[in-house]
């Protein structure tokens, strides 16, 4: 069993839609197929990946540093009991990188790393969710509780438009919703919150999304204006690797504070774990594997998190996609976001996988089953060569 | 005054020596040459700079992220009073970056931002200290204080050319120096350590590096070890993100502790302050301005140094090469590293820049000077078109 070749290919995002401190328009993802010398049902056997949503993809570090590293190894070292070794292909990935500075490569291996784990269940002939809980010892969850997060900014903007696009998650069967804030002015912000929360059926069912942008002032005005919502998250509130304004927050805001979206490996949520302030059974996790190194790195956060005493079930990790999807259910997380129509061809899930009362079940097909997306195939079939 | 061209190139680092964590082997280094329409002495001005050494070029970032947007940038945001308005072009250079994650692209970003201080000063006719130090608010330092930074581990290694190498940097003027320990056992690292403060001339006058191999229990063991030796300082104990380690270690050990060499932002340097335990008045700072996106972070991370209570001549630049030691001019740093025979073509100093009784005095061309670089010429010479 070998590697025949890996490919990658820059997809852009579609869509003009912006937070309050970044535009999409120009973001792209990596895709990555890594192509063996094992034939499935007459086809050679192909694991797919990509980084997750908003990091950019990363043909330059994949093509320079992080393919020649995995094409070059010694074949044995990637194998595995599993079929291949992930943490094998995590650590070649990243041999003589100096520590820190855990930021681009980190998306580069992660979507390497992650087309591993779609070729061990491919060679399982069963769903990565099942390959992943049995990886960790664990069981899967069989129904996922998924949010919509939506509310964003655009060029042409309106409280009705934002009502209209809930409302439209509404129908199609979401319970749990989130919007952007910081954006706009508070005023305008506190508008968006409640013609929101009239959708939604309540502020329990609404987070809210600063990314990042507040500084400590700008934070306590908007906490002291939505904390008598009740709502179910107030995320990214400062700078992400600004852990002293988080624990600052923690100590004045009663609700449940969200972030880790921005942590790219363990040291850095170990970070957060030590000077945040998390609050255990309130706050919220949301680190993301395809931007942290993998799964493998992944798991080792999780760990790290239930060891200084929090559950994993405070874990909702950013990037509403497939993959996503499947590494909570196989590792028993709290939850998935979904982005129900932006972010494609990479965003949501595929088309079997109809929300209800505000779970998905993930797809029973091999691997990740991005196959079976139709915004995603063409560009599985350009990288499958 | 507009930009024709920004071109970039990866260039290899030239040996084949290890730290304790990595090989040098496939180094590399992102030369950039910013192409103006000033024609001076019958030539169009071209500004040059470089990343600093140790986190790979960053082909891939420029080309695809970073230079796209400062090239379709409106040519008169990018003008100030000093002719590039450098700040500007960091702010055009991260534009739709998400915060947090500062690794490859802060050295993407470093790379061009430095090639706009070049060309300043060129347009000022002056070398870049002079320019750095006005724009800062300050009068340059003329004599710099450098120190030799080697004892590598080599594939042929032993302590006799150990000593040999460190013979050689007395003989050429060094009367300070660092070595690389955690590589081999204490035992060995050790006998090391006594072989080198032999030709030294004492421990006051040799630091050592760990590249922030140890963990506590290792990092503890080594103080133990060299605290009575009363060395130069004991750099990068642990993981460069492990603030908590480094407190701990402040606390044990008595003598100066060295870190911030993978720090690459302004933010995580705020942590490192918040967090690490540092102790005005004996630790050390290393932030590298190439590796955090160049002089204008550079400037606020310094800054908020001397905020926090620690003086700015403790700050000791990682990289020893052409352009840190016209930043620690302008900006009155400590002193600057130097790679007297290692990292070429990027490391060390150009030739009429001799060391005498541990100083170096730095050139007074045009810019930071890496036209009189006779390893770099060749490559400037190469993206200049």
């Amino acid at each position: 069993m070998k590697i025949k070749a890996i490919h990658e290919l820059s997809v852009p995002l579609e869509g003009a839609l912006s937070n309050s401190v970044v535009s999409f328009a120009g973001h792209d993802v990596s895709l990555v197929a890594v192509v063996t010398d094992v034939v499935k049902n007459g086809k050679p056997l192909v694991g797919y990946g990509f980084n997750s949503i908003g990091r950019f993809a990363q043909g330059g570090i994949l093509r320079e540093r992080v393919l020649p590293r995995i094409l070059s190894s010694d074949p044995d070292a990637l194998r595995g009991d599993e079929g291949f070794d992930c943490e094998a292909v995590y650590r070649i990935a990243v041999r003589n990188e100096k520590p820190g500075g855990h930021g681009d490569r980190a998306s580069a291996v992660g979507a390497v790393e992650l087309a591993f784990w779609d070729l061990n269940a491919k060679l399982a002939d069963e769903p990565a969710y099942a390959t992943i809980a049995r990886h960790f010892g664990r069981e899967p969850t069989r129904r996922i509780p998924v949010y919509a997060a939506g509310g964003y900014y655009y060029a042409q903007d309106g409280l009705e438009r934002l009502q209209g696009e809930l409302r439209a998650y509404v129908d199609s069967g979401f319970d749990a919703f989130k919007i952007k804030i910081g954006g706009a002015s508070l005023d305008d912000d506190r508008k968006r919150i409640d013609a929101a929360i009239a959708i939604c059926g309540g502020g329990s069912r609404l987070a809210v999304d600063a990314n990042g942008r507040f500084d400590f002032d700008t934070a306590l005005t908007y906490a002291k204006a939505i904390e008598p919502l009740g709502l179910r998250w107030y995320e990214e509130i400062g700078d992400p690797l600004d852990f002293a304004l988080n624990k600052r927050m923690t100590d004045v805001y009663s609700g449940a504070i969200a972030t880790g979206e921005n942590l790219f490996s363990s040291q850095d949520v170990m970070n957060l774990l030590n000077f945040g302030g998390m609050r255990p059974g309130r706050d919220i996790f949301q680190m993301d594997a395809g931007l942290c190194y993998g799964l493998t790195e992944f798991g080792r956060i999780i760990d790290m998190m239930e060891k200084a005493g929090f559950d994993r079930g405070f874990a909702y990790p950013h990037g509403g996609h497939l993959i996503n999807l499947h590494i909570v259910s196989g590792m028993n997380l709290g939850g998935c976001e979904a982005y129900p129509s932006v972010f494609q061809p990479f965003g949501g899930y595929s088309p079997e996988c109809r929300v209800r009362d505000g779970f998905i079940v993930p797809p029973d097909l091999p691997g990740f089953g991005l196959e079976a997306k139709p915004e995603l195939k063409p560009f599985l079939d350009q990288i499958s060569g």
